[in-house]
């Protein structure tokens, strides 16, 4: 399948999906949106087990194309703000492991793309901002992302500001999960990824899945929530699997 | 406007209300709280950009006042913890950036007030406690502030052993947002009101009031929620003036 | 009371419940956790203040006994993973603080006995994981727990990788209140529960049953709550002791 504006690679269980609109700062206009959407899609119906979000260019991603935004109307707004939550809400509903690769300024909804990711490693020269804050158009949805990722008092900060978080400080409050030299971001993302797509892929999909559904639930909520999930996955050949290698003292088999 | 216990400056477009009830800790009595909401509603409604909340002293805030308090039946105690709440609700709720300035020692409802502003640089000598914990009247209250700027085993440790957490460790935990010697308190904070108070000033009041609406929702309240009130806030002058200055490279002209 | 698993001692106003099944690595069968339950409900029916939970062995604690697991269908999985979430309930809901003294490594339903606890200190072996991320059964339940006491980020990170997550990086992510070298572990429990039950026994059960209460709860609602408790415990004697000792300047005495 081609796209206009994305590269989409598979190596082995792995595929890169990497954002390829240079020269327009890999800004999310809706038909780039549309394209990210479509391939998280075609990628979680095979059987990858996890997906690199990388982008081509000077930056990450810019976050909405304001090209767009200024020849939207009301309504042209919302569809722009509804497909942008709804790319949001695909890369935590596939089945993959979605981890970013950010190697450059991520901002405004360009950081919302980092903070929905399911993991994120970020390069020395990577840098993460919801500039709306010292604008005209504040980052509100954005930070509905972002502020479930860090503290309170540091979203306040990012938002009110606008200003660049380094990265080595976005790893210290939770934004990404690592923060390593330039040379070492590729591999340091391969590693990461392979580590978090090990075992069963039906239950690492059921597992990712279940995570969103029971965060900022009210504990109870997400008791009573994740206990029927876990009952019933206890059933699956997976599980059954995984407890009877671990009895015998076998590697397990998983099925495909 | 004349205050009784409070000084009210303005500074260009920041305004410092500094709490001035030295001989008693500057202490919450029902009247301290409402000359609070009242100075705080009343720069609501000027144009400043920008609330620096402080304090004269040797503490910062030392929580409730203990005479209002012991002369208080039920009736009496929730009017004074109502007042209390209401005066955190005002505090995120006036479109101006509230930075607290915390040179000092601030306890139970002073470190919910701490929690409870936008913003908080502390300096190397202030102290952040929730005295409750080892006394017979608990902080419940203030934990609600403070439970949701820090983790939760470190919420329970300042609720159950009511000891001082320093403000190094205050930043760590993102009680607040600097932790800088005493000697550059004032200029750190006017350093960071000064950033978090560039740009459109009623984009940057609804973008503040939204993010208090948000948070602790679930995500996808939150985000229906949040497109709604960015939608919206696309066609107002201040985002086709920030979206225009953009595309025309030039210096946006923000609406009074 | 005699129990077939369990050490239960009891030390001036402090007990401990040592977990000793070291042959199976204290995982938690049925019996155990039933176990479990009735000793913490043993000491919730004393004058003790607090509770550690420590364990026996080379293990802290393995989770869930797979034996059990492989023998349970769908209904006896929901009962196993019921049981299991009761266990955690009733940490939360004795009046007693109770802190976790973990020596060693704390996997699966383990980590979420740490997680659930008030408290808890980690001897620099300790080590902490989610190792369903990696397997064949993901760790639903054990997440609940853990991701409301780290960042998003890592909680997905810990799930996802199955990884162990050393004491260092468990205290800074908040998993834990402290990492120690090992020989100073029962001497930092010790010296935190001590700080942490000091007060009235009343407020302080109250305090802690409320602060469960209202976590995960949006701002509002937390304090429409936190107000009527706190009000109520307004009239309580020890509030009205705590507040008369300190307004006369002299050392409280709390009702027994």
């Amino acid at each position: 399948m081609g796209y206009e504006h994305l590269l989409v690679d598979r190596d082995g269980d792995h595929v890169t999906i990497t954002m390829n609109r240079p020269q327009r700062r890999n800004a999310l206009s809706l038909s780039h949106m549309r394209e990210l959407v479509e391939a998280f899609e075609e990628v979680a119906g095979t059987d990858a087990t996890g997906i690199i979000l990388a982008a081509n260019g000077p930056v990450f991603c810019a976050g909405h194309d304001f090209a767009d935004v200024a020849a939207a109307d009301h309504a042209g707004a919302r569809d722009l703000l509804r497909a942008c939550t709804g790319l949001m809400r695909t890369i935590q509903s596939v089945p993959q492991v979605v981890i970013a690769r950010v190697h450059a300024l991520a901002t405004a909804a360009g950081c919302q793309l980092v903070a929905s990711c399911d993991l994120a490693v970020a390069a020395l020269s990577a840098g993460f901002a919801a500039p709306g804050g010292k604008g005209g158009w504040f980052c509100h949805t954005p930070m509905v992302a972002v502020s479930r990722s860090i503290g309170r008092k540091r979203a306040m900060e990012m938002a009110l500001t606008g200003d660049v978080v380094d990265a080595v400080t976005a790893a210290e409050w939770g934004l990404v999960n690592r923060a390593v030299p330039d040379p070492d971001l590729h591999r340091a993302t391969a590693h990461l990824l392979e580590r978090a797509t090990r075992g069963s892929r039906h239950s690492k999909a059921l597992g990712k899945q279940a995570m969103y559904a029971q965060f900022d639930r009210p504990e109870p909520d997400a008791y009573a929530y994740a206990v029927e999930v876990m009952a019933a996955a206890s059933q699956t050949p997976e599980a059954r699997e995984g407890i009877s290698a671990f009895l015998e003292k076998r590697p397990p088999r998983w099925p495909a």
